[in-house]
């Protein structure tokens, strides 16, 4: 059975600061767990019931350098889940570069402070979704590997990798090599009327305050999700996911029909 | 200030019984309190801070049955949230006709089964802004004034009626007219290539199971938002709240280049 210390150890990854020293984050679920391993990622530890571990085939194993064993009281110390699942994981954080010119060969999503794990996680969803490879981050977006990111992201976190660099620079590399950068905004061209680009960044912002200011002389065109509804009560605005979703399926739409 | 019996009665509101029986709901937030009232919506009670009380207009105050003062304390003990904004107000459920005909003169959206308080919310957000009326809901699902429902829909909720009715009985009426029941399923015509109609039913399905096997024969024409990867794992399905985003997105979009 696992011990105190180590589930201390695995607590402690709750806290970004000690998730960035150690390299790890955790996972939770039967599922996900096991979309991780059938993917060829490695798990640094697997904490798990009996039931769970034997459900793992010899291959599985390879990926796994340490097994503990664990009862549900344990699972449910350790999880970040009012109902803990059967399993829990470490995994390393992944590596790879980050070069913009690679990012800016195809269509790429770019998050300006977004703020809200959930949304981050729903986003990365969409973005599997719709074959986007990378999300560039603003330095203070919420952090990718956030416990309630990757519950909403689900296994979507294996297929995008998120880039946390400056966006401004970012933006302006791309303005450089005349790549549009498209910004959502309340009063921009119609996403039903526009000819969306096969490549270029859609840049999306923060949940209230939406695209910062210094980063709007870098927007080449900006656009909008019409809204039908003349209401003046009660309807602001579409939730930072829900836009990314309705977006990235105009733009793949557009793209699809073009090929 | 408030008495501990009159807190003690809001908490009981928490309780689906106790809202059903009273036809009260809880609404949270000085904005989306000040936009029921100035739709021109009852409040029954309005528990706020005196700041928040002073900041109304005698005429929005005409609309309050009942004002209470309260502290941070009180409005900590009474919120749903962990952090409580300045004011809290019980609202009189809306009364309205549930009559199928009049509803199916619109495009309309149907759920089976959507269990996430969350997903309801964003999918009322996402219905208002798109302009949809009407949302016909399964018995078995969330129910509408459930304290995150509320919290996620935002002030939408204020634009959508919903429905809690028999689905087999209101497709069935929806097919006697000739209309379409569009369902989403995993293999269904791309929302891409069809022609959506401009009346009809969109019907969602549960978060896990999809849409029930007895309402798949009420179905006309199955649907799907195709997949951009190709990947065994970790993407198997969008979430049902962004996948009612994206086919609202298109059906509307289609319904405008029509006119």
């Amino acid at each position: 059975m696992i011990s105190k210390n180590k589930i201390k150890y695995i607590l402690s990854l709750q806290k970004k600061q000690v998730r960035d020293e150690k390299k790890l984050f955790v996972i939770e679920g039967d599922k996900l767990i096991k979309e991780f391993i059938q993917s060829g990622k490695r798990l640094a530890l697997l904490v798990a019931k009996p039931e769970f571990t034997s459900s793992l085939l010899p291959e599985d194993k390879a990926f796994i350098d340490e097994i503990e064993t664990a009862d549900l009281d344990n699972l449910k110390r350790i999880s970040s889940l009012k109902t803990p699942h059967n399993a829990i994981a470490l995994v390393p954080f992944p590596e790879y570069r980050t070069d913009p010119d690679e990012i800016l060969k195809n269509l790429c999503v770019a998050l300006d402070f977004v703020q809200d794990p959930g949304n981050l996680g729903t986003i990365i969803r969409a973005a599997a979704w719709f074959g986007i490879k990378d999300i560039v981050c603003s330095e203070n977006c919420v952090e990718v590997y956030n416990p309630k990111v990757i519950q909403a992201s689900m296994g979507a976190i294996l297929h995008v990798k998120l880039h946390y660099i400056k966006l401004r620079q970012f933006l302006s590399t791309a303005r450089k090599q005349g790549l549009p950068v498209y910004g959502t905004v309340i009063a921009g061209e119609s996403i039903y009327s526009m000819k969306p680009s096969k490549k270029g960044i859609i840049l999306l912002g923060n949940e209230s305050k939406g695209i910062s200011e210094d980063l709007m002389p870098s927007v080449t065109k900006k656009i909008m999700i019409p809204r039908f509804n003349e209401s003046r009560y009660g309807i602001d605005s579409l939730n930072v996911s829900m836009a990314a979703s309705i977006i990235l399926s105009e733009f793949t739409r557009f793209k699809e029909s073009q090929e």
